[in-house]
């Protein structure tokens, strides 16, 4: 065993979310959190190298030029994995809040021109330079968060050559700052005027896909399969190619009205289908069977206000696994914080903390392909880990409205901290 | 005119919410928030000496000792008045949080010693200093979400010794720590075991009103007027002792059933009624007619999630003057975040974003007795300005979650900065 170039020690808690790695947590497995008293992890070269108690891991691996950092009175889990963000854009839509407390419906604002179509507008007019700078800002913001892995998705270019800029500029963010980043093409995100849905399905098909994956953009494709925006067919073409190229699946279902976008899921294997606020029973039965996480963002129904949520608990019993995510968004969710949405899942779905904890770290990866790497404290994964400034874990979901983030830690570095 | 210690320019946004310091906003006059594009604020002693355009305060008052701050591109506003909280006490309650979302029943969670009684002992059981670090920190989390002015409660005490110790701590707390306390005495919080209503209600009338007011240690009497905590009668009772002592008075009216809260409010001419969430049609009018001030929790409703909020629209239609608090305490709304409450106004209230920072501003100085210092950037009120870092303000309800503040100035100092 090699000395630790950081350890972690003392904590009052640690969740691990350890023996979930292979396949996602599910029913009674996601209140499994892994938890050892008084823990403490170590991090050699960007990597864990053991974890344990305090006692265990500095007898394996403390050595004369290890940091120790203390995390004693607080609770220490893996940095939170946020599994579905359309982070990337320019420009803002908050002058649409007015129109929104009106209470026009968000199809008929995209249907205005405005919504998404609105964002591809303003992103399409903006620098590459001034999106990145845009976008680092909310990265950071979800780092001080303690978001240390986030799912990114194009869909506000709608044309080649934008969607081929988004996911371009999704890798360089990738390497410019410290959330890693996992690009979804999602090309298929809004029907652009002067075209059909159908003619625009085709040109997803035959011109943006064969590009994304040609230049290994994307590591998934997601379509938003709803009626009105990709019907099951158009979806299911779609995802049926990227299939063929080689991408990972995703899908936003069943958010708006109940139409079989679950079962299209299902039938698909899809990794994950999000949303899922008017899953069927039929769809929650194929899920479970299939395996689909089910990835829930409770914060764009909170910012909905229809008091419309996922039935989450009728998910978990029905085995289910279940990811959350922020979805950050200009539109539906403008929001960088997995603390809230901890929150916003155990008030409004229901799920403990435990079960909320392990939906945003080790479910989070499987839900982007990464649970080899993140997700859990356990040896031979990235050193990212958080310390909370809380006593216990359910004092995160109660707490609210705040930052409960002591210090970040990225692949063995202290990238964030709070004030003092 | 002397020369200005701070100027605070360039201003993209200002908002003074000046012309409403002689009475509360109402209706219309809510959305008038004295806007100055390319404003700025300049403070002398602790106190405004000008307001107005770059041009105009810094032609008036930028000497060669004056310190400037540029906020140029962002939005400044008075900061934060936080006129509801229990915030002083000791312990926490998260733990019932997981035994409710764990399916544990309200009464049970009672019997096993939860709710407010809890807090009592637990603060009871805190010694002065535990009690004070825990509220300090707090009241610093609150600070750093842009508060500078808030009222505090007794009300965990329950017992004329405790109830004392708890105006004393809010009075050096008051001292010791940048947020301006204004204290007010509510032993009518919770009938304790032991006594029967009408006991307490005597308790509370002979014993602790008498000394609480000899002793000069609170501003406000508030009572928890409910049915099965404090009748409408026993409520009365109190109050009219109270201003009999000379307090000016509060209630929390209305809250869980419709019971003649706010018209009893309206009766005695109180100067806010809180929560208001089964509000009558009669009540409403009766509060506009004596202009008593509604003061409302939308953050409790969030964290309450019951999908039940104050009919907010009806009471700005009808002319009750809004203001808006955290009712920050560790049962029913464990948060600190102005910034959180203003979205949650937006969103469930239906508050434009205007009407909203009229209420956590101007009109919450009103429902404490300090809009003749506090509220508004006017001259010669309190140097109290924050830097908020948004655009606009439709982005401070827009973009939630996260802390949207810059700076913080509290009587012309810099008390809070967020971290570059
Ligand atoms: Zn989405
Ligand atoms: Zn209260």
């Amino acid at each position: 065993m090699h000395y630790a170039d950081l350890l972690i020690h003392s904590a009052r808690m640690m969740a691990t979310l350890k023996g979930h790695s292979d396949s996602p947590a599910v029913g009674e497995k996601m209140s499994e959190i892994g938890l050892i008293e008084n823990g403490a992890v170590a991090i050699r070269e960007g990597k864990i190298i053991a974890v344990g108690t305090t006692e265990e891991v500095r007898k394996a691996c403390l050595g004369p030029e290890t940091k120790e950092i203390s995390a004693e009175g607080k609770v220490v889990t893996p940095g939170f994995v946020d599994p579905h963000t359309h982070v990337l854009y320019g420009g803002s839509r908050e002058n649409e809040l007015s129109l929104k407390l009106k209470g026009v419906p968000y199809l008929d604002i995209l249907k205005q021109g405005g919504g998404i179509l609105s964002t591809v507008r303003s992103t399409k007019q903006a620098s590459d330079e001034e999106i990145k700078t845009q976008t680092n800002r909310r990265l950071r913001t979800m780092l001080s968060f303690g978001t240390t892995t986030a799912e990114v998705k194009s869909g506000y270019g709608l044309t080649v050559e934008e969607e081929l800029r988004a996911l371009r500029l999704i890798h360089e963010l990738d390497k410019e700052q410290a959330v890693d980043l996992v690009p979804t093409f999602m090309g298929a995100h809004a029907v652009p005027a002067g075209y059909s849905e159908e003619e625009f399905t085709d040109y997803v098909i035959d011109e943006m896909l064969p590009k994304a994956a040609a230049e290994g953009l994307a590591e998934f494709c997601d379509v938003f399969c709803e009626p009105g925006v990709f019907s099951l067919e158009s979806s299911e073409r779609i995802l049926v190619k990227a299939q063929q190229l080689n991408l990972k699946l995703k899908m936003h279902a069943d958010e708006l009205e109940s139409a079989g976008g679950a079962e299209l899921a299902a039938k698909l294997g899809v990794v994950s289908a999000d949303h899922l606020l008017k899953v069927s029973e039929a769809g929650i039965a194929a899920l479970a069977q299939k395996g689909v996480i089910a990835a829930l963002l409770p914060a764009t129904s909170f910012n909905l206000a229809k008091n419309s949520y996922a039935p989450a608990r009728e998910m978990v019993r029905a085995g289910v696994p279940i990811a959350l995510a922020t979805d950050s968004n200009p539109g539906s969710s403008p929001t960088e914080s997995m603390p809230l949405v901890l929150t916003i899942a155990c008030l409004y779905l229901r799920l403990t903390p435990e079960e909320a904890l392990a939906g945003a770290t080790i479910n989070a990866a499987h839900a982007i392909g990464r649970a080899d790497q993140v997700g859990s404290l356990e040896v031979g994964k990235k050193g990212d880990v958080l310390i909370l400034d809380i006593p216990n874990l359910n004092y995160l979901p109660y707490h609210f409205g705040n930052n409960p983030v002591e210090k970040v830690i990225k692949g063995g570095k202290l990238v964030w901290e709070a004030q003092a």
